[in-house]
């Protein structure tokens, strides 16, 4: 049988109409004391006539129970089956800080850590250094050369940091040097595959070069890698779908994710005000426009439920400006809730309208995690949303004669 | 891709939480002339508040319109897909009767049958002869020894028993001798792979001397052999969970599902409420309960509603104990329906509750085959319940970065 996204670019025609799917991040909530969710909680005056005028449901971005991360939930929604479709941690890691991975670079999440006189790892995190202090020692092994293969090192946050190993024929099959636990030495990397055992030398002759560079920095004495991979080779969104594609997200994780799947990345600022512009100066050059409102989720894993019901209030507001653009479809959902009483990403389904001409209605007329579940959607894997889309863009032929 | 297992291993994670699952065996069912179904009509407060508190759906165990036997339908329930996870028929018999199977060991299904004079088979049942009399012919055939292989010959009830072979390199894959119609004389067993070929002459040579043994008690005077298989191997649910697991179940066949998937098997008595205490006791040496009450399905295959009604109402009178024990998941729900009006199992889903701390609240208020149909778990398969299980005891890393 063919994969959804094969079906789905031999079904695919062009065609005036327009998408625009717009993604709360972390919108689905739990209630609070009060017996309501954030987004029950939140003024939306707007959604709820969207709600009206369109159908609703839940999401489930990846599948009953699991929590999705940013990357899978995203994937989910642009019709990419998370459970297929995996990135390497190394490339999330870079793609977060927006750093432009070119094809052939190999990426691996890091640690500092602290060895013990023995080589021993006595603390996997080096006392959760602070941020400046692991900028210094990241420039300290940034720039090094081995065999031809420069080695980039760049701080994230605290003890966190990312390796890029960018050279010719390099392997990502390989083994992850972090044992993910103390009282043992860092592993030594091994080849997964025999192609990658040239991989492996260079990247132990780096943490090598790394021990002896640190050594005298204790508590952050050591780095440990793990999460070693390329840049995926996925299908491209715009040639699956026929959608000539435009991401509008201010954070670099969605922008490097949308663009590992060939969207357009536009300059769009830091605001919400400033993504609406851009998306109103660039509504005429795409079919398709991925915009992400970042807010509400970072206020559901810091548990502040209230600010997290004024994000999504904001939210409301702008999207007067989008419905005058008149998109023929036009989706809004989340990536995966975040519920504030949890501080986390959490399993639950989102909640989800999609706006078109064609839609059956539901008489929904509130857009909230309970009122969706009564909606004409259903309850949907995520996989399934970019197919409503274009069904009701008029953009996919008929399935058999 | 991995299958679903595989990934709970990888993201399951250990916790203090308990979850707790009781089964109520053939829970679902259809209304009768009062149009109400069996849970409907029962009393069941305790049900009730527990549906109030948590969320409720619909379960199917095995795919729309699939009526489960009674190893499928706890398969799914334990997160296992029943059309994956097959358990062979031989196995399922010998455990239904709390026979205690060796790894190695091989079962067959038997019936005694009757040949007429030319060596056809012309009842496959011997007339259904008397649970007396067929365990006093198996005990003539019980015992044999072939080239160093121990036949154990077992009655079942009325015509039916099981065989087990035991000895070293035995292997399943051979061909049933029973044909399955009259009309014809038994099939010889033959092979299905090479490395077989040994244990189909050994059985051909164990069913020579059957026939030469029981040809003075026609009717009873063959056996047809069908459904040869091991002790299947597969992932064991403490490791795949990260749960220590204990199965608290009366029937032999529950108790046999559970051990083939290595749960701790509890002595737990006869009676609900020797369960109930058996719980009780238990309770701080475990993470998982898989809490088995039959009495509801006996009734439902009876065609018995008023004593489906009473079943469920008995194991309603049950539920503070189990609540009083705070698990932080605690799950109701059966493995398939057996409505009283059929007599037999069924296909319909199956109501279920899962009440833990993170639910999102559904307003569902009674707990009934029509009420669960809107509740916020939706209407899903049951491989999808330990998954909610494990997420709501918190048991679950995230998906992906």
């Amino acid at each position: 049988m063919q994969t959804n996204l094969e079906l789905m670019k031999e079904l695919s025609i062009k065609s005036p109409s327009k998408i625009v799917m717009l993604v709360i991040d972390g919108l689905g909530g739990l209630p609070d004391k009060s017996g309501k969710t954030e987004l029950e909680s939140a003024a939306t005056p707007n959604m709820d006539r969207l709600a009206e005028k369109g159908m609703c449901g839940l999401v489930q971005t990846v599948a009953a129970g699991i929590t999705p991360g940013s990357a899978p939930g995203h994937l989910g929604l642009f019709g990419y089956n998370p459970l297929e479709y995996i990135i390497g941690r190394g490339v999330l890691e870079a793609l977060g800080t927006g750093f432009e991975m070119l094809p052939g670079d190999i990426a691996a999440r890091g640690n500092f850590c602290t060895l013990d006189a023995k080589g021993y790892i006595c603390d996997r995190r080096a006392g959760r250094i602070a941020s400046e202090k692991g900028a210094e020692l990241c420039r300290l092994l940034n720039g090094i050369t081995i065999n031809g293969v420069q080695v980039i090192v760049k701080s994230v946050k605290d003890h966190r940091l990312f390796v890029i190993f960018r050279g010719a024929q390099l392997d990502e099959r390989v083994t992850d040097s972090d044992p993910q636990r103390t009282g043992v030495a860092p592993n030594n990397v091994s080849a997964r595959d025999h192609s990658a055992v040239k991989t492996a030398e260079l990247i132990n002759k780096f943490l090598s070069i790394a021990r002896e560079t640190l050594s005298p920095h204790s508590p952050a004495n050591m780095i440990l890698l793990r999460g070693f991979s390329c840049l995926p080779n996925f299908p491209l969104f715009p040639e699956v779908f026929g959608l000539r594609s435009a991401a509008i997200a201010a954070y670099p994780m969605y922008r490097g994710l949308a663009k590992v799947i060939g969207m357009d990345v536009l300059d769009c600022g830091t605001t919400l005000q400033e993504e609406i512009a851009t998306l109103e100066q660039n509504y005429q050059n795409y079919d398709f426009f991925f915009l992400h409102a970042k807010g509400a989720d970072a206020a559901g894993e810091d548990g502040d439920f209230a600010r997290k019901v004024r994000c999504i209030e904001e939210v409301d507001t702008f999207l007067p400006r989008i419905s005058e653009l008149c998109p023929e479809v036009l989706i809004i959902t989340g990536d995966h809730s975040t519920p504030a009483t949890l501080s986390a990403h959490s399993w639950h389904p989102v909640p989800c309208i999609l706006s078109a001409q064609h839609i059956r209605p539901d008489g929904i007329t509130k857009f909230s995690e309970a009122s969706c579940r009564y909606g004409g959607m259903g309850h949907i894997n995520s996989t399934a949303l970019m197919w409503l889309a274009m069904a009701h863009g008029l953009k996919l032929n008929k399935f058999g004669a």
